[in-house]
């Protein structure tokens, strides 16, 4: 923190919540400016670009050491790759995917995962008709052969695309296996007990859709009201 | 508010940012308890199933009048039926999707999106192979004939599953026709200008994913720690 610190790597310091939240969005906009050939920019020009305050770009960014410099600005892929680091993507996740349905083979198919090192190393149906096939190279296996996989492979990140009834079912024999981490699609909340160490990320597709909805139709309420005043209101 | 008043639809009353991301989720419950043919709950019994305080419960339903009556608690459909109305859920919203991969042909296959009131109505794409086919017998139009279609037909919302290098196009084009509510999984951000009264809700992928891959990482970086405390520290 202090001026004129030597640069190094800040592993021991605790990093708010909020900050981790907007992580994975700097790391984005900063992948784009190297891909467009950009070195360096100043906390201005990146808060003009990704619509935040440049005093917040530079309290959030400060929390990873001395990367800006006044008149300088930040260099590009040394932030890119520290964010990365910490991020945890200089590292190689192997995740399987329950569900071989078309969300399942969609993510398995999504070709930006592997480049941010996430590798998808299995899929896993109970249909018959998709079971011995491959989406991009990867194999649907039979789902009775899951702990038998697990056994023989390390597998850091399950994916669950499968519907809900069948989510808990399978959500338990993945944590009987040591599976820790899950990425849920199922339309439901996984159970997890406070002093389990279990991380689950939620993506409710149906509840997105709804809070989308919610504003249109809000916004259409205030429209109607600034039509109608109270006053003019019939009974 | 007040005890003993009339129950009545109290649409003027504005509810809370915070208590409106919280709405789906109690529909979803709400939704299963009818599947389960619960009639009545208390906010102590949907507390219990929701991992959440009673609380909250009560102070988040007080928002919608009076649902919940002392030793009866709440009734179930009335409670479901009228935050669905909140949502915008009693009305049709027409949807199309613009990127017909297997992203978009799984969000075209997804049943739910349907008993929501969401109803797709066609899939667009550039990719002749595609173009002319069906998904659960929604169509694939060229995307040429986009504004053509949205001349014809009464869209609300309009689903981005295509590149990031063709979602701005698109976005623009979609615009133009007077689309205002955008369900985006292109890998960006759409630009919106404040006075343009546009929603957006996005779907990134990636960055759910790297925020779990962080908490997995994150914690056992914590374990690493526990093993070697500082003053053992190798140099």
């Amino acid at each position: 923190m202090e001026k004129g610190t030597e640069k190094k790597p800040e592993k021991e310091k605790k990093i708010s919540a909020a900050v981790i939240g907007r992580l994975p969005r700097y790391y984005r906009y900063l992948g784009e400016l190297i891909e467009e050939g950009t070195e360096r920019i100043s906390s201005r020009d990146l808060a003009k670009r990704m619509k935040v305050t440049a005093s917040q770009i530079r309290q959030d960014l400060n929390n990873f050491g001395g990367f800006g410099q006044q008149g300088y600005g930040y260099n590009v892929r040394s932030l890119y790759s520290e964010i990365g680091k910490l991020l945890g993507i200089d590292q190689q996740h192997n995740v399987i995917i329950i569900g071989a349905g078309r969300l399942g083979q969609a993510l398995a198919n999504y070709a930006n995962f592997a480049k941010r090192g996430f590798v998808i190393k299995a899929l896993f149906d109970v249909n018959p008709d998709l079971i011995g096939n491959t989406v991009k190279g990867i194999p649907i296996l039979d789902v009775a052969e899951l702990e038998d996989f697990l056994k023989k492979n390390e597998i850091q990140i399950a994916t669950l695309t499968i519907p809900k009834t069948q989510a808990m079912e399978v959500f338990g024999r993945l944590k009987a296996c040591g599976i820790r981490a899950f990425w849920n699609f199922a339309h439901t909340d996984l159970p997890v007990a406070d002093h389990e160490k279990i991380f689950v990320e939620n993506v409710h597709l149906s509840e997105s859709l709804m809070r989308l909805s919610y504003r249109v139709y809000e916004a259409g309420r205030s429209v109607e009201k600034e039509k109608k005043p109270a006053k003019g209101k019939e009974e």
